[in-house]
């Protein structure tokens, strides 16, 4: 970056000087703001607080007491509904408890302890199993290959989903490559969305190891904040049509849906998948909630109920994302010192600064009153090879308080900028 | 057993002549009776349908919003609650989602892939595993040693418990032998309670294995059907009196408390291993659903609010097992060809008869539309060695329907056991 435009010296101390009075006087007021997480604000969770307004009966439309043991697989109706939703098959499709996170975690814990499928060898007998990380990505999933042992390679994200080239070399030289974490649509937190081009070569590519997954993280599935959304090919269909039906496990969650806390993980893959896995999830549980299945399903009613919902979520943290966008705009586009994505959905902003200066950012923030997400975070082992990135998180905050935060940040950019060159 | 006091064989042929009779006359009214599971009943769901009631305000006394994201642990006040009812502390004690069963499961799947603490090494990475299996015990523990192919001991229970000698005898012995599954008061399905000899003998015993763990499975706590229940030992503070304080994992469910289905899980330890136990779950999920407790917490606000709540399952269930055995009583006492149970709690009447004929009775009774749990199911692999046990559960059929069906039944045991001895 030519950052200042290729001001002389004298002018960038001005700069510093500059930069340094906003921040001490920031410092000065002793604040205590938290852009860290992806959180829905209380505002969005108001929005589906009707959830438990139908509950005279907890009987399914099957008749099934919801109160009740069973149902392994989750509710039909709930289901059909997500089915719908997905564009696949009921029984391609699995409803489980409140978090997809911990779908996928058992996911990887049932491939560790018995195998994709019945004749895959476990994992856990393996010398070596390795994932396949686009990074900047999602550090939860990021943390679960670590915690198993996963040596996570590093993959490039790019403007059209992660860098297939490098990604096919890989996959077909190395058997001991397992799996590929991917946020598909508004990325975690590039706010990419993958091409069709990506999702078929996905699904095509020759991969070495034979029980290889794709971790198909589907979170932000109908996250919009635009009118015309881009569209995602159906992955499930992409891997049937190029010959690999059972390459990809997909999940969805509606915790940005209803509530972060209470909502419902979703998962879906091949027949064969679900047929296996849902053999061993009865072993595991003797159902899940199927009260809060019920609930949701008469909350939402049909896909077009819950794509009415998100536009309503969409009314409250658009404006949240836009005051981020405005207040960079002004206060760093004519410095070119960052760049910031403008994405079309999801929950978060993607902000590089110069090489070597995203950790101070986050540390002056911090000092300055504002938590921001750990830097490094977005990339395995929580280290950013260049310390560039920064994942903004806008909808949690009220809008007072978010644009105080992002003035504050623009502000430490400023300073770790100048300091780094200056020093 | 003596079967028919010593009658002659022309006897026992006029008995076998009016045991087909009676048999055949219940085959002709097409039955569809289902007593296979351990289920409540509607009239039981429905004691807490006042559930979600109190939703005016989903934020815990602490001001958490509880549909938002976090809280790993579970509820403060949740906790507080359990901790209370267990007699454990608040920190020795989690809440998780809807199943106790997926908790054991996953301490399990945590223990072959990660170990029981940060020394011990992973169960996946050893050449055998095994568990002691105390039978008759109950299915679902036994289905997951098989789903990770441990190698399951059958353990004799006895009437205080199982049988010490041979648990201390093997476990000295036998680094391999990594747990023992426990249903400690009211057990499935014998309804034995274990004495304080019997809990401390498990708490003190000297264990080859150091990484030795007590699966105590306490699903029958609160599920007395007297007044005055037998009360069973704190084996948290046992095994930290005998200076084994990390040996214990104790479940809880409230699945048979409130809802089956859409209850809670608990999960006590020592803080040592709940610390561990936690930081592995905080890469799992990001929460329990933690409205659900709070609600949980809400409806019974105290332990004494839980005893109350208990009394009135009891008022429900008691007759039912009266009933079973009223009639057991009456038609089979005097030919003394079984013998059973008289639980003071839990859900089950172990009923045992002539051996070589449990399978056989459980086949005639499907065929005349009666659906016991399956023959074996409540010995390791499915197997009764002496094909003896049969698991009475009486809480979900209507009196009218099990009256039916537990009558089927002792035509059924006398048609098998004469079947045998005439053969």
């Amino acid at each position: 970056m030519n950052v200042y435009q290729g001001a002389t010296e004298e002018e960038l101390r001005r700069f510093q000087q500059k930069a340094n009075e906003k921040y001490e006087k920031y410092q000065a007021e002793n604040l205590n703001l938290n852009m860290a997480r992806g959180k829905p604000c209380p505002e969005q969770l108001d929005l589906s607080n009707g959830l438990y307004n139908d509950i005279k009966t907890l009987i399914d439309e099957n008749g099934t007491d919801c109160r009740n043991y069973g149902g392994v697989e989750g509710l039909p109706e709930t289901r059909k509904l997500f089915a719908d939703l997905l564009n696949v098959k009921v029984e391609e499709l699995i409803i489980g408890g409140n978090s997809s996170l911990n779908i996928m975690y058992d996911n990887l814990a049932r491939a560790f302890n018995h195998g994709v499928d019945e004749k895959s060898t476990p994992w856990s007998k393996l010398e070596k199993v390795k994932f396949l990380c686009p990074s900047p990505g999602y550090d939860r999933h990021f943390a679960i290959c670590e915690l198993f042992g996963i040596e996570m390679i590093n993959i490039p994200m790019q403007n059209n989903g992660p860098d297939m080239d490098r990604i096919e070399e890989l996959v077909k030289e190395d058997e001991s490559i397992k799996g590929i974490w991917c946020v598909p649509k508004y990325s975690n937190p590039t706010g990419v969305v993958y091409t069709d081009e990506v999702v078929n070569r996905l699904a095509a590519m020759e991969t070495k190891a034979n029980d290889f997954r794709i971790f198909w993280d589907n979170a932000y599935i109908v996250h919009h904040l635009t009118d015309n959304p881009p569209r995602l090919k159906n992955i499930l269909h992409a891997c049937r049509e190029y010959k690999n039906p059972d390459r990809v496990y997909i999940y969805v969650s509606t915790s940005k849906i209803t509530f972060a806390g209470a909502g419902l993980g979703v998962f879906a893959s091949s027949k064969k998948n679900i047929d296996y896995i849902v053999s061993l999830i009865s072993k595991q549980t003797i159902g899940p909630n199927k009260i809060n299945q019920l609930l949701h399903t008469r909350f939402f009613k049909t896909v077009d109920g819950i794509l009415e919902h998100m536009k309503k979520h969409a009314a409250i943290i658009k404006p949240k994302f836009d005051l981020v966008l405005e207040i960079m705009e002004k206060e760093l586009a004519d410095k070119n010192i960052a760049r910031w994505s403008n994405p079309k959905g999801g929950y978060f902003i993607n902000l590089d600064v110069m090489e070597g200066c995203a950790g101070r950012v986050v540390q002056l923030a911090k000092e300055a009153g504002v938590t921001l997400t750990k830097a490094g975070a977005t990339y395995p082992y929580g280290k950013d090879p260049a310390d560039t990135n920064i994942r903004i998180a806008p909808t949690l905050p009220p809008i007072k308080e978010l644009e105080k935060a992002i003035n504050i940040v623009t502000v430490c950019i400023e300073k770790a900028t100048l300091d780094k060159i200056l020093k």
